[in-house]
């Protein structure tokens, strides 16, 4: 059954009242066209689809503190949202519930060179931080993949990760401080623009990755750092998906690595056949894996000593000369463009019939893990695209409805494939989701991922600071 | 009134029994030499010091967790413990309570140089593990500067920072996995070898740092990295602390920088003089203030630019020709032993009469933070002793009584002090604690720097999880 299948009572009166008194004219309300987009992000499928009854639009913090307080009296509950950009539905509401949106609340109130921090409201889009940082030299090293769509509030409150989290950590490495309202309605300030911080519990790193399940970020503190002078990339083409995830280890033990990503060989070829046509790289017909590894430092030297010793440890595993790369911006510009077209054309190739897997295992298992890949494509007879963030041991296992299937078909399969997967990569010690989230899409996995004590520690602390359940029901627990 | 004054009824003897059920003769019972050690820390002076009614000595985790069950039936508080290395009373058991040492789980359980990962018992000794990793070319960047005597497990409950804090993060940067025994006694098995993890709420990074009130440790996974092929150190003298705290921000604009330390002058030649004869190094009765930088990073040529750099930039600022330093590994370890000197004199010359404190303020506002512990002098007329982690914003400022000063007056003394201070660093965006925690010493000054809501928050937290307050009860919060 869809979720938007559920029949919804309709706002009462009064809490419509109530939300034109906190809001004015920034409430969305009985307008189905500009209400729709709100129920939807960027999973696959309709089947989390909904519509909220009221979007609200948010200019201050105080006004979502009184939110939070109408939602305890009224029951109703609220869905923080972001750019929309992710990828397990923690952004949908859920049936009869209304969505917060931060897009504008998106000012970026400071940038520090002396302290070496960034202050923003939760709206800011990922590269509009980037662009403001460049000119003193400085960046926020802990951006995801989607920087130039998603809302740095999305990222924080999923703890995304990124291409370079290999070297720099996820987005919440990165964060010291935050304003953060309740779900009962009060106004934390935890943290700063320190960088360290012991006095008391660590509010911050629980709120961070909590899914906006726990609170609704609405300022936000980044730890930046002095933008690397050199960056240097190579894309290496391997003989086969073994030789590839084989060199992973042996490239990681340096230090200067900032990304290491994995491509299949089959999705890499579609992938650059779908961009345009002067960025598309010539792609052996015989390579079965790619590696695309970036290296950073403060000299240009180093970075090409790096590059050449990625180069030789590869061709010793079998690697063709580099396919692409070196130190020049429009090279590295390539390389990357190759690897950022592959969810792109994931999605247009089987668009609402695909589901963007987010598994991780230890990296040493990252071998296991693509052969597990491999299997899941004969066993299900599905095309299944794999890339990833190999360095983390953090895979994006795209599995994608062929043509002739039909839609009954594919969710129940869909369904016994994640099992499939999710049993795996936790016998290799790894889990079910990197760093996309649980959301909506995986609450109902959950449980296979972790122990019914841990689960009840979870839903223990979420009872505490959430006591009506009002805030985002239905993302990470079930209900 | 000192803690120790206050009466405390003995366990009753059904208690006793189970105890004796549970860990057999690894227990101590009656026997108050060999309990008195479990009744103190680091901290100074006997205010907060008392004797534990029996301190177990757990080798299993099911030990732990039975401890936990027999605690919330007889109502008992438990107070977990490390090395005993703490700086703020963590480890120093509620009234009537009983002690779980881990002193007899420390066994480095697994190095694992292909997922880069050790796995720890929480007693093992900190330098223990790097001794251990070193073969493998491997280091576990987030020490602190009590590396030969704190056990991890504690370095964890404390989240702990160092000396190298500002390049590579503090404990918890490290740790990904953890089993946790929660104050009910459950066992969590908490992430694993894996880089990233957005499963569920990060319980694991709520555990870190949680002072042994939310749960004890029982087995520990961490995150090694290649061990830095080159190090280099420069031991920089100022003419005062503006000119060396006001080179801080500056020199920490490269990346290579691991630390910044900065030590006041008449410190620095103290704590010299107070060496061995052969590690004593020569302190210019002139400089007013010092730095110890180090650089770290893959080749020798560019470190030693990186300590050419940093002399020309302190040169600018007034600094002599360096003191001590070079990429010589004792010539680095001279200049360190200065740094590391430092808390011992302290310790030495105010026995018993001295606070350490911890507070840490932004980066930037370093150069006032200094200026404000000299007004500390003038304004109590007790000697302070200034040193910590310039780079982190982390000061140690240490107040010490004069020969002359009786305790009575001492102790009010050091209250209004620790206030003032405090004051402070949180109107200059910082707070009380920035390694050693809250503790039992500045459980009573928590609410300077968290408001009734954080507060509120924390609390909901600590009784969602330890609902008969039974687990390190009186630190963090008062009761």
């Amino acid at each position: 059954m869809h979720a938007q299948d559920v029949p919804v009572p309709p706002l009462p009166e009064a809490e419509i009242s109530r939300l034109r008194e906190i809001f004015g004219r920034d409430l969305i309300l009985n307008d189905i066209k500009r209400l729709t987009p709100y129920g939807r992000d960027q999973v696959a499928g309709t089947a989390l689809h909904t519509t909220p009854t009221a979007v609200v639009l948010p200019t201050t913090p105080e006004q979502v503190s009184q939110l939070m307080q109408w939602a305890n009296r009224s029951g109703i509950p609220v869905t923080p949202r972001g750019g929309g950009s992710g990828l397990a539905g923690a952004a949908i509401p859920a049936p009869g519930g209304i969505v917060c949106s931060f897009e504008r609340m998106n000012r970026i109130l400071e940038i520090d060179p002396i302290n070496m921090m960034a202050v923003v409201e939760p709206g800011v889009i990922t590269s509009a931080l980037d662009t403001a940082l460049a000119p003193e030299g400085l960046f926020f090293a802990g951006y995801p993949m989607s920087e130039d769509i998603c809302f740095i509030g999305g990222n924080v409150a999923e703890n995304a990760g990124g291409g370079r989290a290999v070297k720099y950590g996820t987005t919440g490495t990165w964060v010291t401080g935050a304003h953060v309202v309740t779900p009962t309605g009060d106004i934390l300030r935890l943290g700063g623009k320190r960088i360290k911080d012991v006095t008391g519990y660590d509010l911050l790193h629980l709120m961070i990755g909590s899914e906006g399940t726990l609170g609704l970020f609405t300022q936000i503190t980044i730890r930046v750092i002095p933008r690397p002078a050199v960056r240097g990339v190579l894309l290496l083409a391997f003989p086969g998906s073994e030789e590839a995830a084989g060199a992973v280890a042996a490239l990681k033990r340096s230090p200067a690595l900032s990304a290491i990503e994995y491509i299949d060989g089959e999705t890499a070829r579609m992938a650059s056949a779908a961009l345009p046509k002067k960025r598309r790289i010539t792609i052996p017909e015989e390579a079965g894996a790619f590696l695309l590894v970036e290296f950073d430092g403060a000299g240009k030297t180093d970075v090409e000593r790096e590059l050449t010793g990625a180069a030789e440890l590869a061709a010793q595993r079998g690697a063709a000369p580099p396919v692409a790369g070196g130190t020049d911006p429009a090279e590295m510009d390539r390389a990357w463009a190759l690897r950022k077209a592959v969810p792109w054309w994931v999605k247009r190739t089987a668009p609402g019939y695909h589901s963007v897997e987010d598994v991780v295992v230890p990296p040493g298992e990252v071998p296991t893990l693509v052969a597990h890949a491999e299997y899941l494509r004969r066993e299900f007879g599905v095309p299944v695209a794999v890339f990833g963030h190999a360095g983390d041991g953090n895979f994006h296992i795209n599995p994608m409805k062929p043509p002739a299937m039909s839609p009954d078909e594919w969710w129940p399969l869909i369904d016994r494939l994640q099992r499939d997967l999710y049993q795996r990569v936790i016998e290799l010690g790894g889990t079910i989701s990197g760093e996309h989230g649980i959301g909506r899409k995986r609450a109902r996995y959950l449980s296979l991922a972790l122990s019914p004590a841990e689960l009840a520690a979870m839903r223990a602390v979420k009872n505490a600071l959430d006591p009506g359940n009002v805030l985002n029901p239905g993302v990470i627990f079930e209900r």
